[in-house]
């Protein structure tokens, strides 16, 4: 399979590249690469697909969401979260689905916030819900058969900077996350979250 | 207690006032009450709180969403969605919380989008799934003794116009709904979302 990657400079991104480009062609695009590609900018996700052309599988590893404890999650907080992790994938999907082969798949990113909690992670909660109860609707409705499945991984082991925010949790591998790739990319199911803890 | 309803004018809103007016004291406002509460507008919310004065329990019948196939939402449809249904809600909690007296609690209103797919049903599905992510952890941070709920009910009995999206979704009575309203604002959990089908 020919895969996009979106978001190749993050632990997430680096750990599916790593998992499908031992069977796949990957193409890998982050904020830095040529074509640049920022989800935040529905204009360079158009000139992208334009310029790399179709893909079996698009996978995004893009997002990011402030940490602040509940109360104090203003407006701009809660609208950075959506747009950082929510609009920024869902914008994936509309704007890359025609260069998606018929049969082919998205699997996008989520989180364990989604469902459980850690202090300062309400808005990253937030955001990850939005994308996986996306994701179970959405995968009746894409056409040709493509499928779309979220990847929801727990604190990275490659990530020791964010254990203090997850104390108690077990850090998974990049290996581990890889997996969770593969397993939507080259599984058959549709609409699901894979989580990874 | 005494109990102020956002959102009194819809089903919603109807519903949990006519469940919690049994044995506590209702402030309803809406659009077009006096005062005026729109949740999309922040100003509103703080306006109504100086003017109405503290609160034991706060409910939010308040949220739309567009319906539309989920490959033909655009960012715009998915931000309404998110200021509908995520922001207006959240903003509430925000902006609301120094009204709550010790002990008491807010609830939200999500919908069974949330966990069940129908057909254009997935900037619904993805304010629904914000919420109740949000919920669970904000749960944990908020002061004073203060709990946090969501329900979440199907397609209302009451409101018909809606059967032809919910083709096969056994409708839900207000009775029903306003029992899970009070489930969560006479009751002791937080961080729940109580579903209505």
């Amino acid at each position: 399979m020919r895969i996009l990657v979106v978001g190749m400079s993050g632990h997430v991104g680096t750990s599916a590249a790593a998992a499908l480009g031992e069977r796949h062609d990957i193409v890998g695009v982050s904020r830095s690469t040529d074509p640049a590609v920022d989800l935040l900018d529905p204009a360079s996700i158009t000139a992208a697909f334009r310029r790399l052309g179709r893909f079996d599988a698009v996978v995004s590893a893009f997002g990011a969401a402030p940490f602040a404890p509940a109360p104090q999650l203003t407006a701009d907080d809660l609208t950075a979260a959506f747009e950082g992790k929510v609009l920024s994938q869902l914008n994936l999907v509309h704007l890359g689905l025609d260069a998606v082969t018929d049969g082919g798949s998205f699997t996008l990113t989520t989180g364990i916030l989604a469902r459980e909690p850690v202090p300062g992670g309400a808005a990253a909660a937030m955001a990850n819900g939005a994308v996986e109860s996306y994701v179970r609707t959405a995968a009746r409705e894409l056409p040709r058969g493509i499928r779309i499945n979220a990847v929801s991984p727990s604190v990275l082991a490659s990530a020791p900077e964010y254990f203090d925010a997850f104390r108690g949790f077990a850090p998974v591998s990049d290996e581990r996350v890889g997996l969770a790739f593969v397993r939507s990319v080259e599984g058959i199911e549709t609409g699901r979250t894979y989580p990874v803890d």
